[in-house]
């Protein structure tokens, strides 16, 4: 059974996530409706590389699913979009090995936070904007070389007793200053739970209250999410951005 | 009573354009409801620059109005954002001359129109996107000059019975090709009904037709809407950009 490789894009404002929920609209649920278009097995199943929560949006992700047919990337890309509500778009479709995980096989993954300095109509949708903090760009900005590497980031994720541990490798944080706001740029090998939002409202509000950055250290190594200091940023200000796979595995045949 | 004037941004998506009209979310009436707050004499006039229509957007919009009571601008700004939806935000206001008008004092507004060559779940609510028309943008360039200086625009408006004639000056009328969409940007003394999406719709129609963008001349001349290369172009894409004030007008005090 031929396995399909889709890479997608969405507007997470009116979804409940990715992940199909009862009585929920969720990104997985729309892609399989509109996949019940073709013969697909049941029960069909679409695995998604990042399962984002309710608010969060997608520049790019990734999902994977098998169909009994046979069917081009054009023509997947298209039957879907005719399908699918207008704040989900399918950019690209691949056939792939039937050993490729759209989560498993990916490296690592690039998520953007856009925190806006004035709520705007048009910025409403697409940043975070926290009136009651004062935004300390300098201190935030000293924050983020703290986070990077391995680390056991338990401090900075729900607790999820299924995870056989909480390392991560941080490969890339960064932050641009521009006049009406900041963008976080934030790549790792795997994030936990609300991870990229708690490191970022965490240092937002060590900015706010005018604290030493390196106290992130110290909250790493405590390995405890039970502190005053961890705040989570609200979710739509944050966008996966792009998911990095061995470019091998995806032939675009 | 002192008369006050505020500029004003919005999201035109969920609201059935500026004018009050029964059972419908308009700007106005969000506006006078915001207003009811303070003594507002009764009735409550909200004058706008510009009666835009539904689906279509605001990044400076401008209205008057005459309150019982003296209001600071930082508190008329502060007491209307707090009461009004988000998709409206109140960005200055000042006290002005009881013989300022927000629209008969204007001496020219400027409009954006965002024409997608992709559509994304991100750009859905603030670009027109028109998969049924091959973008020429060299010929939709070539039309734009035609539209310039003072004309009757009768071709290309709504016929409206209460106006004396439908001459109006096209000052500035530009198109900035990007990658992902094409910009146009115009300003005129006074715009008709629908006159800015028809103009636009239409060169848009002349480029997929391949058709000599000197046609707008003939077009101008005819003055009759019922042709069939009048198109008009759909509300998402179109923004009040700016409005144009002998600046003396506006008091800070």
């Amino acid at each position: 059974m031929p396995r399909y490789l889709i890479r997608l894009s969405y507007d997470g404002t009116h979804f409940s996530g990715w992940q199909i929920q009862d009585h929920a609209r969720t990104v997985q649920q729309c892609l399989e409706k509109a996949l019940s278009y073709f013969d697909a097995p049941v029960p069909l199943t679409v695995t998604g590389a990042g399962r984002t929560d309710a608010g969060v949006h997608a520049l790019r992700q990734y999902a994977n699913f098998d169909l009994e047919k046979e069917i081009s990337p054009q023509q997947m890309v298209a039957a879907l979009n005719t399908r699918l509500p207008d704040d989900i778009r399918v950019l690209q479709s691949w056939q792939v090995t039937s050993d490729f995980s759209a989560r498993y096989s990916a490296l690592s993954r690039s998520y953007e936070y856009h925190l806006a300095i004035h709520r705007t109509p048009f910025n409403r949708l697409y940043s975070a904007f926290l009136p009651r903090y004062r935004i300390n760009a300098e201190i935030i900005e000293k924050c983020l070389p703290y986070f990077l590497g391995e680390h056991d980031f338990s401090t900075f994720a729900k607790l999820n007793p299924d995870l056989h541990h909480q390392r991560c490798t941080v490969q890339e944080f960064t932050l641009e200053i521009k006049d009406d706001e900041l963008i976080f740029r934030i790549r790792a090998n795997r994030f936990l739970h609300n991870m990229v939002r708690r490191m970022i409202g965490t240092s937002i509000r060590l900015g706010h209250q005018n604290k030493d950055p390196m106290i992130i250290k110290d909250l790493i190594a405590a390995a405890n999410p039970n502190n005053d200091l961890i705040f989570t940023a609200p979710p739509e200000g944050l966008f996966l951005a792009e998911v990095e796979y061995i470019l091998e595995c995806i032939s675009s045949r």
